[in-house]
């Protein structure tokens, strides 16, 4: 058995619950059910998952996914490494043995390869065979794979097949309401409530921009950002051209727009 | 010979009929000809070919093929492991050996050198040629190709070669009947008789949405996961959201129409 | 000299002849021509070969050629194996030296690497240089080439190079005529020279579709699968559907043309 | 723990403020902000870099991004080296673990798998995770990331994703208003200030060219290079022709617009 | 100095000059000046050059090029062979130090990096370097290389660059006169003139089909074939089908013409 | 520190200056400035940077870039060589340790990570830095690059990008006048002065040619062939065809009117 003590959450991570998403994610996991974080970025999914898996008392592994990523990247490979040729377990295959929460982060940026590996632990096989080893690990009793996938950037050439998609129960996300969010930023940035609801208020008029010109709007991590360049005693209009306009646009008319509604709440 | 115990299925797989596949896979494998199993994700097919196995008595080796797998995934390759260089049989090259039935799930997604490594192996001849060890292995007496093939997902880019085709008997699947699909959801989902008729009324209607815009309704395993969810105590209007309408769009008004389903249902 | 009694076809191949093409070979064979058989899948080019072989009492390698297949796997390369670094012969190289009839089954699909090494061997040249080994090898007087060529798959951006196609001399393929083929499918499938008839009649009409929609008609291959599901026993209108509708097409107008032509036949 | 020494800028770099850019950065590492420098090529982004790592006195890895770069590049990998197999880090583990300022140069250009392995490490997690090692490393509390951005380069096909740019707070350069320009170049190239005030005049009619025709106008660093010929003897119409006109283009028309530009000036 | 006794030819190659070429490629190799050999395929390229190899009393080492070859391939390699690593010269390297004619066959086909490396050994510097040895080699005196070049098979895509093309003098070859032609195949296939007459005079009628669907009429080497198959008593009307028709053209029409321009010569 | 006396250039080459190249080359040389030497091919720039090396008394490493070439390949790797596994400089950094002059030809078409590893040894930084060894390398005070670069080759798929092309200083070359030209063809293809003329004169109009579909004119390369071939007995007009015509074109028509341009000058 692994040992993956490495992986365990120590401590609560501070999580708000904004819906249900708390209880539908335990009546998945009493199945062991897949489950598909969907929303856009930076609102939490990756917090929520940590909270999840430290509430659960399960080890959490997570994997950014990325588009050079291979099935050999998850599953594990034969590795030169400093005592020889060894077997080196994956991430996958070591949540797998170990019964942890693997958490695929953006998992269609993947190539298809990687998907497919998922597929027999996703139906009620719960196998995952190593072909280089000539190895059938049957899934520990608490594993459990979570994947996160934002509507926002999927398209036809990259999205992930039905047949991956079916397997899955989905949870939506999308950015606190106002008092939850204002509370996140003052905790998480140390600033006084005040600045905290200015930055909130900011944030729903740039989100209001999504659309005309802008891919997303300004998310809770940007609001934290400019929070703490406050804290650190630049001007907020300073700061939140530097954590929140500056980073995702070049447009003219689009850093006007945003800088006016900067001024508007101020 | 090749111990092959560890691929055998060692109880009974839950299937119920649909039609003749039992008869026609059973007359079909009297001369190890090829098979190709047709039909929607999540319909059944893998389950099919794990029952047929087992009541067969043949072991059985499952292989999800993907868009990087080469025919050295399937046949094996010089490997350098714990114990030095060896050589090590692929799934297909152990199947060959040892007698199994050799099941290639969406073969079409491998790149074609994979599909050309069958061919010698699905006409006549049933041999396999291993050029890197210089050996021609005859296949055992009990082999069997059996292939799954998804006819939504091909395209003029991705299919099978007509003289691949050529070599298979095809049986297509469609999905139960409701009298047979409430069962299945009744065991598997271990929810009542009553709720597992509505979730199958449910799948009727998500799956009439076909073709506007939905590229395929729920399938069987997304109503064992709504029922899943509500056995864990999710109210089932909510279950069904999680488990058959978000998972699979993001498109407002399909999930209206979803959710109206869902309603009319209930 | 390599021994290669593994590629010899022991007992004679069951062949028809349906043209002069055993003399056309026989003819090029004596000043060792390379040789290009042209013609459908399914027609028996394979088992042609196979038959010359045997009757001109020549090794036969076989070698099926695929998009990723490099000139390293038809010439050698040094492999390390179980007992250490070796140099390995490919399947090209052990019929130059051993003298064999070497068989590139749809070498256009293959890398143009692939068909660039049998220059120098179908020229009056006859060598083959393994430059990695710094060797350059004389043809064995008995070696010869033979390519397939599948002229309804070739397109423009996959087909033979004009330097290789005159170095060929080509025997065209078809379908055997009706009587020879349904003596082919009672042998092959088992069945009575009646139920051999009626699947020869089906072929027919399967193949006037050509062009209607369907990529090639039913291949003799295709009929003696329907003849050994008839004889285990399957109805022959299921056993047609079976062995040569569901296989090749999923559109319901050709379906139903298909299983008309059938109906009209029994 | 690492020693980076040979990382350390041991001597104060020349650099000029053009803005509020040095309070700026200061604010964002004091809670280790991921910093995004955008700007035109030549404007002084390393220079600053390498002025804020001397002041706070941290050591500097900079890596020049590249479109072959890999996730193995910049985080590590197992090398055969001349004392045999040895894992080795690359230059961001060794940032991470020694707590280096990491500037990433033109991260835009490497591939997508570089810019998610920063994820972890550009939000609260402050980890990397070495998958080959099965290592998670925290990072040194004095880590902190620093990419540039150009953007006149970006397009469609290549940009960062939201989900990377919203980590990060951006501080935006421009060339140095002219007084600032003329002083560094009279104290790179060691040309009278009359000499560097020409060059400046010269640059400011080039750079209003851009956008017709021209991709960029000349950068302070090019004005340097026409210095230091001007230094060497060379007439400074020559210069300025070798160092501004030549490099950038072959078109007649902007080559006489560049040449009557530096007339005008003299 | 490497023995390249194996790459000497033995024996007088048969060869019929049809201009000056001779004395062209005399005048050439005085200073080792590097030729090009343009025309069509089949035409007697390769039997030039080694008739000038065996004319010169110079070892002649032949590269098919190809489009997966690399510079590693020409010039060399550490290899891992049955006595250990150990560097192995190319055959490129091999020819420069032996003092060779090194002949390109079709080097466009080649990567470019192929074409780069022959630069330095095409002007007066005469040097190829060995980069992974850190070896500079001077040509030997005797040392010329030949490249050929089809000028049908040329492209916008795939071209000689200019800085290579100007590097070499070039020869144009095309079909010999009818006379010419007529006496080597009366020669290679062992016919008599009569016959080879007949051949030449279709040679010439398909030959003005080029242009009007036929990429190229029928080459010498065609001729040869078809009376080969004639002196294994094959009828001339066949042969010249199996040889000259059936090889290069599946188009109807074509077909039609071609057999229209046999038949008006018997 | 590298012995570099291999790279040395013995004896002075031959070089006629064209114009004030030698000064502007040793105006950059005193800062170690970046040079870009610009023009057509076969008109001098090879020769010019091996007389500049030659002049300044310094070792002259050449590089011929190719699209397959890496950053590896510049800077070195670990390597399997005949005495065990080592690292091997390769040419940049023998450069850079050894303070050659570094001539990259063509270096744009090299891969981008090519160009990516001369940044830091292009601005004051002047290091290189080997990942791979964990090594930072400062460049020797004489090392220095220069690069060359063919207007008539860039397109937009493939140019330097501005930010590399800003680093450095560039010098414009043309084909020499008329009389130095003939100068060097009477000197390198040891003709007499009469026939050089008439070569400068047929290249003149071969040059106007340029852009009436012809990529580039004569070069000077190509009327030294052209005298070798006189010297070596062959007519002038033949020598010209085969050195200036055959070489550079197939089109019937840009082939009469090179010809007409031939004969007017005979």
């Amino acid at each position: 058995m692994t040992n993956l003590d490495a992986y365990r959450i120590s401590s609560e991570p501070f999580y708000r619950a904004v819906d249900s998403e708390i209880e539908l994610f335990e009546a998945a996991h009493k199945s062991r059910m897949p489950v598909m974080l969907k929303g856009p970025t930076g609102c939490g999914k990756t917090r929520f998952v940590e909270y999840m898996a430290w509430r659960l008392g399960k080890p959490l592994i997570t994997v950014s996914c990325h588009e050079d990523m291979t099935a050999s990247d998850l599953v594990g490979r034969y590795l030169l490494d400093s005592h020889g040729t060894a077997w080196h377990d994956g991430p996958l295959t070591l949540a797998v043995r170990g019964g942890a929460i693997c958490y695929l982060d953006e998992i269609v940026e993947a190539r298809q390869d990687t998907t497919v590996v998922i597929h027999s632990l996703t139906d009620d096989r719960r196998i995952l065979t190593l072909e280089k080893r000539n190895e059938v690990v049957k899934a520990h009793p608490d594993f459990q794979v979570v994947i996160s996938y934002n509507p926002g950037y999927q398209s036809v050439l990259k999205d992930l097949k039905e047949s991956t998609k079916q397997r899955f129960s989905a949870i939506a996300f999308g950015y606190p309401n106002s008092d939850v969010e204002a509370e996140i930023i003052k905790r998480e940035a140390a600033v006084d409530r005040r600045t905290a609801d200015t930055l909130v208020r900011i944030a729903a008029r740039s989100r209001n921009l999504k659309g005309h010109g802008l891919e997303e709007g300004a998310s809770t991590r940007m609001l934290i950002n400019a929070g703490l360049l406050v804290a650190a005693d630049i001007p907020i209009e300073r700061a939140c051209q530097v954590a929140m306009v500056v980073p995702i646009t070049d447009d003219p008319d689009l850093r006007d727009a945003l800088t006016g509604a900067i001024a508007a709440c101020l």
